[in-house]
């Protein structure tokens, strides 16, 4: 007999945590993660993977989790999935974003997720490759799905006090799912876009890590990093959930970039690459 | 004849802003305040002030304000105040933050402000300084209100996911005010208040600046400035209602510090100065 939809998925998740970050340690060649196993109060816990001061990887952030509990309205629910977030070192290789999840509010059950990325330094090449790998996901499972998604994730990822997104885009879905078949399909759809993830990224780090970069460039990068962190922390769902459900604090910021800089109404030199990257923070259609 | 209270509340905090500005660029000794004036949308306008990189403030923001217009359910209001935020270079001198506004809703008028300091590595005698001119003031005008509004500083600056307090207070108060002579006496307590964050601030950081510190004392501070940056993006009430009714997003977020790191799960080693600091970030009656 098969186990439950949600404990096979917490146990995928759990495997996908283990293979991404062997994955990411063997591109970073230096820094190895260090694991930390919680608990939460209310039930059940987590694994929380960070890697810092590495040779490519700044801080890399892996988690997995599988809570459970009482919603404020006192619905039973039970979460399950792995969050991802990497901030290089090297301004030239950009931060990406994941998290795949299973969510059960009281029976009613569906699959989430969402894969971003932020680059400092664009080159469109990278953010084709970006897409065009989930646009391949998405059309395997639905072909109507990737504009969707894509549509959605450039709405989630907005600030609207800056007026512009927090990187360029890439998927985002929430609460697919349905009757035990169509669960089961949306189950095989986040298991592809699951191990996507690799293939999305680590040819854009790998041809972007030996790029050279100076002073310039890492002010650059420390500012920018700053609109991630007003993104995290003033509109991101995810954050403000973990917070108010008490999550583990280290585990649900370990999403803030390692050294952030604000400067007073800094605006990049009329004409520079800095500038030019404004121009990428909009909702775009990058696969023509 | 008077100008009406909230002219007048606009004028004095205006010529409060000046100053301040005056003082704390002759107490840095090297940086100019830089001067933008903008106008909202909706009506009114403000100028901001910002100094960076100097001597003794690695970032100083003393914004005046005076705008006007509708709140969501459609009440003209008019807010006016002046709001500082000093970010000192060395770990040894406190960040301090104050802001003292008068606020017309609808006709209904009245006066808030705070002032609270947020030491690194703390020295008792400089928290109960600043305590004991605020007390000072409080006195002056109730003696009943010192020990609310110190009450109702702490239960402000809270961060309820770190469970400490933002630094070590100071005071916080709302809405004072009433009928047209206990106006007039709020507006007398809120000068009196205003005048005195130079002298609750200015001997402090005189004693603390030729402290030496290295290393390990900045890196302290940037991690420190990150609870900073947390409270102000996550909770601060005055950061979300100006970004909500799209103020000016630089003169709101000149709040936030220059250089700020996040270092997954730092605990200062046990019994460090570092670890000290622990203690004084919970509620504290600092006057005996």
């Amino acid at each position: 007999m098969r186990e439950p939809l949600v404990d096979r998925a917490s146990a995928w998740f759990r495997a996908l945590q283990d293979r991404i970050c062997a994955a990411l340690e063997a591109l970073d060649g230096r820094a190895r993660f260090r694991e930390d196993r919680w608990a939460r109060d209310g039930g059940g816990g987590g694994v929380t993977r960070v890697l810092e001061e590495g040779d490519l990887f700044e801080k890399a952030g892996v988690n997995w989790s599988d809570v459970q509990g009482e919603l404020p309205g006192g619905l039973p629910f039970r979460a399950t999935g792995v969050s991802l977030v990497l901030h290089p070192r090297s301004p030239m290789v950009p931060t990406v974003h994941a998290n795949f999840r299973c969510l059960d509010k009281g029976g009613a059950r569906g699959f989430g997720g969402v894969a971003d990325l932020t680059p400092t330094y664009p080159w469109r090449e990278d953010v084709v490759h970006f897409h065009h790998t989930f646009r391949q996901v998405c059309d395997r499972y639905d072909p109507a799905c990737y504009p969707r998604f894509k549509q959605a994730c450039d709405a989630y990822f907005f600030l609207p006090h800056r007026g512009e997104t927090r990187g360029v885009g890439g998927i985002f879905f929430d609460e697919v799912g349905g009757d035990a078949a169509e669960l089961e399909r949306a189950f095989a759809f986040v298991r592809d876009a699951g191990d996507a993830i690799l293939a999305a990224y680590l040819p854009i780090a790998e041809r972007r890590r030996g790029e050279p970069w100076g002073e310039r460039e890492r002010e650059f990068q420390l500012w920018r990093r700053g609109r991630y962190v007003e993104f995290n922390l003033l509109y991101d769902r995810g954050t403000a959930f973990g917070l108010e459900t008490r999550g583990r604090t280290e585990s649900i910021l370990m999403s803030l970039p390692p050294l952030v800089r604000w400067v007073y109404d800094h605006q990049p030199a009329s004409g520079s690459r800095e500038a030019e990257l404004r121009e990428w923070l909009k909702p775009t259609e990058w696969l023509g």
